[in-house]
């Protein structure tokens, strides 16, 4: 997994069937406790909230962090750090 | 996901039969609201024209997003932006 | 998916079975219209030849490109670009 | 598999349900003999210890290693290495 | 698929039972004919010797190649190349 920060949310109203009702955020990497000029798109199902420090699943285990294994999605949220790590 | 900009079409006549009928585009990534010298050619299923600003899910969730779980692709547009990122 | 163009043909005559009889090409990835010091293995099923641009899947959308689930390949070429891209 | 340094635990609290119970480990990874700029989040079911020289796997290889198949994760530590590595 | 030369075994005393009775070399990738900086560590079932040239299978490619789906590994040694590539 990596480290990354809620940079903010991502608005399609134009998107596929399946990812309607997702949120979308996008996630600024952190790495050795830099931001780094890295960005990803990653499904929040856990609330997180900009600025917070999060980890994120990338691949099909994305996937499995939504319980859909035919979602089509590629990186979730799956924690909130408790410490800021940048 | 990743984010881009919606560069070209890609034309291939000799193709695997699988991948008949499939639109590729050809999209330049977007990192930190700028275009960066990155592209990957993507199937796209929604519509999304060329200068559009799109989310791309890659690896296997490509081939969720086209409903066909053995279809030969890596890389899916599964939705336009509403804004402009770069 | 990304493109490039075959550079070479790769022999190995010491390979696991489930290999044999595939055809192995080096290709050179091509970035922003300009071949980039990048190579990668594929599996070629379709009948590129050396000069040719092509279209790349990775992962374990190759496998599907085979139409064997369980082939031990990452990477097969899946189509011919119609028009060179560098 | 890649080699690392385990660098320090991540401590998150509020996490996907399929989560609670695992332990994420902070790694740097290590290239020729030089620990390099570029760290990953791996579970660990191993018992690594801080500044142990480790086997990551990543991907869906990493639910493998959990005997988890539907666990949303990417790497996880799989063995440790007898001998330092950098 | 990757090419790389094997530079060394990789021992691991404590690692997953799941891994126990494989092989564990690290490789250096060839880019262009060049060693370059960059390593990783594959499982072999080919019985590639040190300083050969090799191609690599990385993902879950690599666990057909040892033909358990199940293997918490994501790279394999899968063929030796005839010539040398750097």
């Amino acid at each position: 997994m990596i480290i990354g920060r809620v940079y903010g949310s991502v608005v399609s109203t134009h998107k596929l069937e399946a990812l309607v009702g997702y949120k979308f955020m996008l996630v600024q990497c952190i790495e050795n406790g830099s931001l780094v000029d890295k960005f990803l798109v990653a499904v929040d199902i856990i609330g997180a909230g900009i600025g917070e420090d999060v980890i994120i699943t990338r691949g099909s285990g994305a996937r499995m962090a939504l319980g859909k294994p035919d979602a089509p999605v590629d990186a979730a949220i799956v924690g909130i750090l408790d410490e800021k790590q940048a």
